[in-house]
């Protein structure tokens, strides 16, 4: 996505897949990754599971995002000066919101208070969300996240519980933001008969595009949004922040919906 | 060279310049640049000055050229094992070849005893050179170099002299290995009216491409060999070693002639 829209820009961009499973190495190569990006001249990085939180304290700075979710997956190189940035809560928004404007965010129930969650809890509470309610098979990780945002964003718009099956009822939209439904994980995360046609449905997972979720909510008419949504918004942001250049969705959009055909990578 | 070569092989080639002196770094940066690249996934580097010797204790094996002329032009990444290559005489023999097959080798004046020198003087004596005479302004380095080499390849074939001047109107060949001539250090790396028209001349300068010494030895009838031959020749060869296929060597060529016209890095 990045080196098409660069092209489009009269940018020569190279993006560099780092997988540090194939190189048999974990989060202890970060220091040497971030210091190489320097001397080589790396304009970014995109950071990923699991080194979000592991990144932070190698970098020079962070913009208040960042700070506020204790999470990086945007780091900028100014000149050999690192900065980190999230574009996860940005990004989703940015999709979330175009592709459903009217959405009603008075009660909405999010599953996964991981990383993506804990961005998308941030972004939906900044869109004004009334009724946050997390739910975590680690049901711990639910209550910490819960108790933390509640002392950014007042404890009465944010609580935890520990099934969907108690909350969905009352729920104006859900958010899906585990693993549940790729391709190397298949099935749904909650069973089909709580979901109603109230609900509006947004996805993160990607791969495939249509998630049994998404195919089961779709079938009792609930307004959905896929995961390729908030993949183009981060996009969007990072492709921003490295180049300067306002990149074009439409066009990012197109052309990710291309490679999730070929799966390039 | 590369990008347009893999291009041409179906090959996606990206060909990174790290330039230590942007970054205001050193030799230091070494072992962190190339555990970056392991962990990156770099198919190799090109090394040149001042990393060609430093770069040595970092890697996993050397070549059996690179371990005669103690000096790396070229590392291949076997799957996160390094090892060190030298392309530099084997690229110059490729070139000098192509361009003067018949060139008489029996007395070959080197002027640079430096990295360049040494690697050609290799070159030169594994191509049946029957007298090399080394000359450098530092006089020391081409005694030095001469001793080993001598003990390699017999102590008659090879001596030093402290001045062009006393050896080059026995000989049948120059070779020119110092940065004289390039665009930053323009002029002459030795008199003018020490030429004369039996010898064939090769230099390894390539910016320009006609230096003030090949305008001298072309104007009074010298066969001559530019220095951008060399840098094909070694591209060539390094093109094989990073990706197991076999370059194009005049399309190579032809792509470098249109570098150098516009003088893209």
């Amino acid at each position: 996505m990045h080196e098409e829209e660069g092209a489009c820009h009269g940018l020569r961009v190279h993006y560099q897949l780092i997988d540090l499973d194939r190189s048999g190495r974990g989060v202890e190569a970060l220091p040497t990754l971030l210091d190489a990006a320097r001397v080589m001249g790396f304009s970014g990085l995109n950071i990923t599971f699991p080194c979000k939180q592991a990144v932070i304290p190698l970098l020079d700075d962070l913009s208040a995002d960042a700070r506020a979710m204790g999470a990086v997956n945007t780091v900028v190189n100014d000149g050999g000066r690192l900065v980190g940035h999230n574009t996860d809560g940005s990004g989703w928004r940015w999709g979330f919101t175009r592709a459903l404007p009217q959405a009603d965010l008075s009660c909405v129930v999010l599953l996964g208070a991981g990383g993506a969650g804990s961005a998308i809890a941030h972004a939906l509470l900044g869109m004004g969300c009334e009724r946050l309610v997390l739910v975590d098979h680690e049901a711990a990780r639910a209550r910490a996240l819960a108790t933390e945002l509640g002392r950014l964003h007042g404890t009465t718009r944010v609580v935890s519980a520990d099934h969907p099956a108690s909350v969905i009822a009352a729920a104006t939209g859900l958010v899906h933001a585990t693993p549940t439904g790729m391709d190397k994980l298949p099935g749904l995360p909650l069973p089909a008969e709580l979901l109603h046609p109230r609900l509006w449905v947004a996805e993160i997972v990607y791969f495939p595009l249509e998630t049994a979720l998404l195919k089961a909510a779709r079938a009792i008419g609930c307004a959905t949004v896929d995961g390729g949504t908030m993949a183009v918004g981060q996009a969007v942001d990072a492709f921003g922040l490295f180049t300067g250049r306002t990149a074009d969705p439409q066009r990012m959009q197109a052309h990710f919906r291309l490679l999730l055909q070929t799966r390039v990578d």
